[in-house]
Order: structure tokens, then C-alpha cells, then sequence
């Protein structure tokens, strides 16, 4: 299995990486940016490039991992003759290869990456799809060698699954930003937070997060509720505050 | 160290166990709920009731672990001689004391409990406070028999603390709530999110959140943020998407 990256942002970086240490061959990755096609080939011991026009054209598997802005612009720029061109985005149809490869598909990982942050692959739910049955057991194939959990997903399904990531980790992730700003202005060190927020996580393993919730919103306290909102003087702040007690009270009135 | 119960919620259950557990005698549970009352002193073989007359007045330790709506009304029901009257509350001040006890003070666990949940204490941070510094000790000493991480901390700053955690844990566990609503309703089981949201929460340990942050709102890929407001059809959930895909942009660019 002889590989090209094209991108080389947070998960490229580490889904490479994690390939190359399954004994598959990344012979070549590109970026629009220099520093970043560098480093990243550097890791793998491989090529680089910031051209397109360079991209070789004989590899095995094309895996584009880049800003859903930029992925139909990059994916027309690219030639190669039989490879199996796959994105990695949760929110693209597999239908942005269609007219400019024969044999496509999706292998997304749903997780966040950072660069620099090594992490575990085998629990990572990999969800694949390809436009043959044959491509699609080859994306089985691939993704079985890095995760014991890998699943067929269509394109309509997948673009939900990521909305839903998106609030499950970039939402979560930013209230973690919001409570920060919160304990250190009054000079607490955020860390006494994290006892919190891991049984948080912990719990929903467990019992639906439903069931799980706590808190002032849950009871529809609103004693606690004005004194809390009095308390913030970011507005919108306020305004999420104010915006998910009401959610959170409305799911327990539904149950 | 002999201690009545006032209360009989989450956050008593799992107290007032741990404290069995470490060796401290609970003399006396009290819940206006005949069930919960019931159903906590058996777990700690200890008597009951629901009669506020009928608390001992003997006891050295009194922990009030209520709604802050009734906190106060049964503050003022209790008679004691010389005991220590504490309450567990995050977000009230020490001074709903003042004029029913000689000595009285706070213990504040900062974490969400479940009833039937068995959770580490030895993490957990304690806040304490008293009205004394005599009583501050003890407060100290019995949070130490419970936990490794034991600080002051004053009623003021500790309402702040109470509202961070409304957010780390309340609103973190209402967005897992969502998430989990966008995938049913695809039939697609929530255990996926799982490894998600573990490792959001895990990277908070290594990194701080506003660094960890990824996903369209932080590229503010307007592409795909217009894509899944037009995919919710909850208005709740489109201006809880919208508003913290604002606020995501706005702490990027404070950076």
C-alpha cells in the first residue's frame, strides 16, 4: 500500500503517522504550506511538496485531509491513473470525487487530533464508504490495521454524525475554555476543574447524559440561575448561560 | 466525630457513605422525602426522619446538603447546642449561618454526584470555610480524611467556582445530551462519541482548551457552519450552535 497525503493539518499529521507505523508506505506528502509539508514529511522520512502539479501519480491510495474549503479545488488539480482516492472530512459527500477519479471513497475517523498529541488509534471509530464494494472492503481493509472499530457509513448519515461532533468536542471543548476564564479571573487554578469535567465524561459511559444531569438548570433553580447571570459580565456568556439552562430544562420536562 | 445528615440528595449519599467509610459515625439522616430519608439510613445502618424537631441536638458535626431554595427555612428548624453546622452548597455564602449556630463553616466537594454512583474521593477537591479558625481545622482535618486535595477557600470566590463548574459539568453533559440526540436520530448508537469525548476531556489535562480547539468554528469555515444550521431543526439547538460557534471565533481571535 504505497500512500500520498495530501494535507498535512492535525489529522493528516497523525493518521500518517499512524499508517506509517502499520507498515504502510507514505511516499510523498503534499501541502500548501511549506512549513507544514516539511515537518510533516520529515516524520515520515518521505518527499514533499507544495505543488500540486508534482503530486506523483502511481500511488496506491490519495488521502485528502484538508479544510472542507479548500478539498473540491485541491481534488480538481490532482492526476493520477488508478489509485483510490478517499477524503477524511465528516461533512463532504464521497460525491466531490465524482468526474475527477474512477475509484473513490471516505475513511473518517472521528476523533480530534492535535499535532503534537500522540494518541491511541484501536478505539477510534473509523466509518468508511467507497463507490465499489470492492474499494469499500480495500477502506475495511485499511482502517481495520489502525482501529478495532470500523463501520460503514453513508454520506447523508456521516454529515450528521459530524454535526454531532462538533457539538460532543468542539462545543464541550469550548465551555472548558469558558469555565477556565471563569476560575482564573478569580486566580483558581484550573486544574481543580479536571476532577469535574473527567467524571463528567466518565459518567456518560454509563447512564444517558440525561439521566446524568445535575446542577441548578436540572431543578430549574432560579434563584441560583439570576445570581449566576448577575455574576457574568461577558454577554455572551449570559446569553449562552441563559440559553442552555432553558435547553437543559426543557429535555428534562421531555422526559 | 459523630454527624447528622440533613439531607439525603446525591451529594449526601455519596458524602455521607465516604464518611461512613473513613470511620466517622453518621447518627441521623433528615429528608422532608420519607424515601430518600429511609433509603440512605439503611445504606448507613443509621436512624431517620423527616421531622426537623426531631434532629439531635448532640451531634458534633451537622452537614446541611440541600437545594439552596430550602436551605435557609431548614437552617432555621434545627436546634443544636454546640455542634459545627455546615452546608455542602457551592454557591451560598457561609453566612446563611449567621444567627442560628455559634460555629459554622462550609464543605464543599467540587464534583457531580450521582445516588447511585460510586465515585473516588481521594481526587476530589474540597473547599472549605469556617466561621473560626479552630473550626477551619477541623473542617480541614475531616475534608483530609476524605480527599488528597483540601484548600480554602472564601464564599465570595466560591461562588465563582460553583459557576465554572455549571458550566464544566452541566453544560458539558448538555451537550453530550444533544450529540446524543443528533445520532439517534440517525440510528446511529451514541457509544461512538465515546472515544470523543474522552479525549476532549483528556487533552484539557495536557493542554489549555482554547488551544485544543478544533473543528469549522475555530477555522470559521462558513461553508460547513451554514450546512448544519440548516441540518437542525431544533431552534434551541441551531442558536446553542450558532451562538458558540460565535463565541468559539471571538476567543481565537482574543488570542
Amino acid at each position: 500500500m504505497r500512500i500520498v497525503f495530501v494535507g498535512a493539518g492535525n489529522l493528516a499529521t497523525r493518521l500518517s503517522l499512524e499508517m506509517h507505523r502499520a507498515g504502510m508506505i507514505v511516499e510523498q506528502v503534499y501541502s500548501h504550506t511549506t512549513e507544514h509539508a516539511k515537518s510533516l514529511a520529515e516524520k515520515l522520512n518521505c518527499p514533499w511538496t507544495t505543488n500540486l502539479t508534482e503530486i506523483k501519480s502511481d500511488a496506491d491510495l490519495y488521502v485528502f485531509s484538508l479544510k472542507d474549503s479548500v478539498l473540491q479545488g485541491v481534488i480538481a488539480g490532482v492526476k493520477s491513473n488508478n489509485g483510490l482516492w478517499v477524503h477524511t472530512a465528516g461533512s463532504m459527500p464521497m460525491s466531490v470525487f465524482e468526474g475527477y477519479a474512477n475509484r473513490f471513497g471516505v475513511l473518517y475517523p472521528l476523533q480530534t487530533f492535535s499535532r503534537e498529541r500522540e494518541i491511541g488509534f484501536k478505539t477510534i471509530p473509523f466509518f468508511v464508504e467507497a463507490n465499489s464494494e470492492k474499494d469499500k472492503n480495500v477502506l475495511q481493509e485499511i482502517a481495520s490495521a489502525l482501529s478495532e472499530d470500523v463501520r460503514y457509513l453513508s454520506s447523508e448519515k456521516r454529515k450528521y454524525l459530524h454535526l454531532a461532533a462538533v457539538f460532543a468536542c468542539n462545543f464541550t471543548n469550548h465551555i472548558y475554555t469558558l469555565a477556565g476564564k471563569i476560575v482564573a479571573e478569580q486566580e483558581i487554578p484550573m486544574n481543580v476543574l479536571y476532577p469535574l469535567i473527567d467524571e463528567t465524561a466518565a459518567k456518560v459511559h454509563e447512564m444517558p447524559p440525561r439521566d446524568a444531569q445535575t446542577g441548578p438548570a436540572i431543578r430549574y433553580d432560579e434563584n441560583v440561575i439570576n445570581k449566576h447571570l448577575a455574576m457574568l459580565n461577558d454577554q455572551d456568556m449570559k446569553t449562552i448561560y441563559q440559553l442552555m439552562s432553558r435547553s437543559i430544562h426543557k429535555e428534562a420536562q421531555n422526559e
